[in-house]
């Protein structure tokens, strides 16, 4: 089984209007719900491909109660098994306003409920007896108010004493602590690494991330694919077309191609061809977050993975 | 007791940005949740002017638990009693964006849940035992999807068969319904009010609204304040000198100012008076939506009602 760890976890919500102009009163057209923050959209997808996926972190209030509930109903069928942790702040929300006029979203991200430090200790307990059957762990996210910005290094050295493979997917000072912690793997997208290394190179910014901990490096780089940075070797791909559509949860899609296809003992090339399809399979899903799987299954085998000097 | 009516109640969440840009990300920067809708305002009103409100209406999903939460500690200190019917949708939320840089809101309102026959059964027997202790009655506010747009005749023509003062305040074609059921009272602005009679001007507008059914009418002006015409005769008052602030919920005060003052056996221009008061003290509170009891006070006796002919 996948452990996924979602810190931040939200219920995203999507609102559509024909047009949003500030200041005025809209009446809102259609609203959608499910559950959000990086880890869960990569159990989903986990979920999706077939593999056992778990979701830690934390939910909690009426917002927390519904995301337990929507996790319940996920179209991975039972795949996705929700262990989030109980807290007493209320869940955060995420809204993003559609305007079906102009295709453009403007997003509103709540921050978030404080965690208390006895509420961090609950959550240590779950995710220290998942890692005892965990093939693998992704931490995903933001932190929330009230969590140590060394938390996600805490978590990857657990993963390390367990002997569990574990990936880091976050940004800004919690990515440069996680990093110290010596992850197997570290998903930053090219502005997220420039900020780390204070390189804009991302071959260079991928060697300097290895250099400071990260044992293998996944950049993501928008349109142009995913650059990887390992001790073995490095290696590019990209889609084999430019894709128009919705990015939103490309990256979380990625984590999973990623992560599913180190489980399953493939090597570097073919783990970056699947998150490299899987990310743009995800672009052109018409419901953002989702990934299409026909679109998936037409893509893979048209993934040119190429060989780069990464030193 | 006075009962208000929600048919279509409301969690009304505000969150606070430093500047809105449409297609942007924004962190939300503060996050406030009150119980809305126009009858949960009214009622809100009024407990705070030492009356017994109860609010009827519907309540549903996981936005409904919350909505009797908030009422529950209500800062009316137990005043507003909550006789909400449970329904199977999710009752809705309304969002205002407030830019704190130019102080605009943008206001984005879901339509609300679907109401089934049953479910206005169960409401109508909980309205109709209400009205049997009820010295006044308020409806208020939009229809949710699925009920019939006579729904305010009925409940005007119910409260007229048990002895009970009814107040409507809506509009568009259930105004213009419930007008024809004869309630005592109507409080239209100005643009209701002349949608309703197709006329602009307020005093020949409101005669026409009497000459329809309503026994008398109570029109805001906005800043001119608010006209009364009756069978009895017609006055008009305005707040002493031209308020700055947040008209959000300054026509729901009013209501409760009317109401509260009808039930107390005031004459008309005190009723008008303290509508006028109320709604200026809740243009001028720091929060919107709420009146400031200090305001009210002193406003009160500088509210000047002159008798208008309304023929």
């Amino acid at each position: 089984m996948i452990v996924t760890v979602t810190l931040n976890a939200a219920l995203d919500i999507t609102y559509r209007v024909p047009r949003l102009r500030p200041a005025a009163e809209h009446r809102v057209a259609e609203t959608a719900e499910r559950p959000g923050g990086k880890g869960l959209n990569v159990a989903r997808v986990l979920g999706a491909l077939g593999h056992r996926a778990v979701v830690a972190g934390f939910a909690g209030g009426p917002v927390g109660a519904v995301l337990h509930e929507l996790l319940g109903d996920s179209p991975g069928g039972g795949l996705v098994e929700d262990a989030l942790t109980p807290i007493a702040g209320n869940s955060r929300r995420t809204l993003g306003v559609v305007d079906t006029g102009s295709g453009n979203t403007t997003q509103l991200n709540e921050a978030g409920p404080y965690v208390t430090p006895d509420e961090w200790d609950a959550f240590l307990g779950t995710y220290t007896g998942l890692l005892a059957d965990a093939s693998a762990v992704a931490l995903c996210g933001s932190l929330p108010p009230g969590l140590a910005v060394g938390s996600y290094a805490s978590l990857v050295r657990a993963a390390q004493a367990a002997d569990v493979p574990v990936l880091l997917d976050t940004g800004g000072e919690p990515l440069r602590r996680g990093i110290a912690a010596r992850p197997d793997l570290v998903k930053p997208n090219a502005e997220e690494l420039a900020g780390l290394t204070g390189f804009t190179e991302p071959v260079r910014a991928a060697r300097e991330a290895r250099r400071r901990g990260a044992r293998a490096v996944a950049a993501s780089l928008g349109p142009d694919g995913m650059l990887v940075s390992t001790a073995d070797g490095g290696w590019q791909a990209a889609p084999p077309e430019r894709l128009r559509g919705n990015p939103t949860g490309a990256g979380d899609s990625a984590v999973a191609g990623l992560l599913s296809a180190l489980v399953e003992g493939l090597p570097w090339p073919d783990r970056l061809a699947r998150a490299v399809a899987l990310s743009a399979a995800t672009v052109l899903a018409p419901a953002a977050g989702e990934f299409d799987q026909e679109a998936y299954e037409a893509l893979l085998p048209r993934v040119a993975v190429t060989e780069r000097v990464v030193g």
